[in-house]
């Protein structure tokens, strides 16, 4: 067993580190378990209002742990169970969160990498990061669900490119795509992340929960869970407090 | 009640205009309904080719009257009441109207301006127009059809920024984030709704209502209306016209 | 009859060449109903690995042959009949097929061309190439299926602003919108496509063909045919040989 899924608990907001740095953080079958386990632990802590993302070192995620991919792949049975249960376990499991996730990519972004960070409601990322799924190189398509994933993500122009081209595509060109919310250098990109804690820290943690229970049903081929009682926060107390604070010009306290 | 919905006939085309000047156009309840009005009474006038809209002075709409919130918000049978019937009914007026609406954004466009820019068919907007939806700020979610209808116009990006983390969005980026179809300064802006205009009335008004009523169902979420008997135009003197006029290389006049 | 669909096989590639050089390759019928034969025949070719779709000369193609439309436009059942069997049995038989399609822009792509272009899964195009669907200056309005297909590739924003105001974009602005994949001069375009041969004939051609009947059932409202078995490649050649390759690090052999 190689690489793990690393947890980094600031309190209001928490780092969730891919980790396996001989392989630029491939994913190996026991991190997708222990990142399903993660992000159920996340969704249980009623105190975090944030989760990054991000790669241990220069890299976010050069894609699956190949030298796993014989023990396993050529059986149907075996094969289906790991992107079934392993895989899109991991990537339901971020999914399924109701808190903000933001996708902090740097170096490779590959297959599994380009999945988790399709998981993720912001993706921002150094201006030379590369993305792709190139793994028609390596004889097989993606799996269903998560080629419905990347397709809501990366959109029709760029899945096909990347899955039927084997394409990699660079940084601002992913921005231009639509998949990346902005590219920086390292510094920018810093001071975004850090911004953005701040800033996140101080909006209304239950509009976010709602808005992302909502925001769920809306991905064509994703499933999405139950939708909640839409209006059932009418009386909540940061509903209260957020028309108090902006009646009364002072910042609201969530 | 403050604010008004005002109305410009200028006979094939109309100007309807978001009014609140003391609040940047923010839509009050009285508003929403008067906005349901209105594009009811545009869907009966056959004579109309086109509808522009926008805001009175400096901004397009800064959002929801939030003075009026304390009054209904807090319970969940009027919440509910506000925004299916009365904010929804606005909207789906808009929608469901058969003629082409131009959407002619300067200033802030927040929130409810969002909303109504995106029941818009092309969205043009001044270079310095702002774009957000910060109800994360007043602490409470978007609420579903609302939802589902930026979802679809700003994408999944753009929407999970704006939700979730109150980004203000420049419109240049909103250009490249495919919500608006261009931005321009204001000499340039008023020249693009002059042409417009005077292009929509040489295009035929029915080769319009049938396509739109043909997009309307494809949008993920939003609901639509029933679809027309598709090739019931086929006899239509417009769809005669059209093509004789093109193999008599004349111009035709629809 | 005007107009043919030609066929240019090179053996594990080929070129289909809509030709009809005095009307820049406007589509006619009897060019929809070998567009179909033509892809069907592809479909069954399992040497090919890649279709290139291009226009005759210098441009792509202009859109429907309108000469021919006094003949049967004005009838409602046969204007049925040829959008829903010779229009959409050429376009369902592009999407239909297994291999990678790329299309090769130049000149005007123009309402059918948009069409076509939107079956291929790539789209290159020369930088001063030319889009639109102007067909509301002939009084009709776009084919439901139709629509739903160029509404998938162009998005709300540009199928609305082509169908409704007749515009025409640019290829730089296609890229921005998200429609093209690229556009370059003619000398960067031909050595895109020759590299582009090169490449997809090194790929696996089965993740290609599972990656696209995956692909198909991902467009809103646009048919797709039933999925296949999802892990049934589980022990294809292909899938060893690639993961095999990539652990002895070297090229596979596909």
């Amino acid at each position: 067993m190689s690489g793990q899924i690393q947890w980094v608990n600031h309190g209001q907001w928490a780092e969730v580190v891919l980790s396996n740095p001989n392989k630029f953080n491939a994913m190996s079958r026991s991190m997708w378990r222990q990142l399903r386990e993660v992000f159920e632990a996340v969704q249980t802590q009623s105190a975090l209002r944030l989760v990054v993302v991000r790669g241990e070192g220069d890299h976010f995620c050069s894609g699956g742990d190949i030298s796993e991919y014989p023990c396993f792949r050529f059986d149907e049975a075996s094969l289906s169970d790991f992107h079934e249960n392993e895989v899109w376990g991991g990537l339901s499991a971020i999914l399924n969160v109701d808190v903000p996730v933001v996708a902090d990519i740097r170096g490779n972004c590959m297959g599994a990498g380009v999945e988790i960070a399709s998981c993720c409601d912001v993706r921002w990322a150094h201006v030379q990061a590369r993305f792709g799924a190139p793994i028609a190189k390596l004889g097989f398509p993606m799996a269903p669900r998560e080629a419905a994933l990347i397709f809501a993500t990366l959109g029709d122009l760029t899945a096909r490119e990347m899955l039927l081209f084997a394409s990699i595509l660079d940084a601002p060109t992913m921005v231009q795509r639509g998949f990346l919310n902005g590219c920086w250098d390292t510094v920018a990109l810093d001071d975004r992340l850090e911004q953005t804690v701040e800033k996140v820290l101080s909006l209304s943690s239950q509009a976010a929960r709602l808005n992302k229970q909502t925001l769920r049903g809306l991905r064509v081929g994703v499933p999405a869970d139950a939708q909640p009682a839409s209006y059932a926060y009418a009386n909540h107390p940061q509903h209260r407090e957020g028309i108090a604070a902006f009646l009364d010009k002072r910042l609201p306290q969530f």
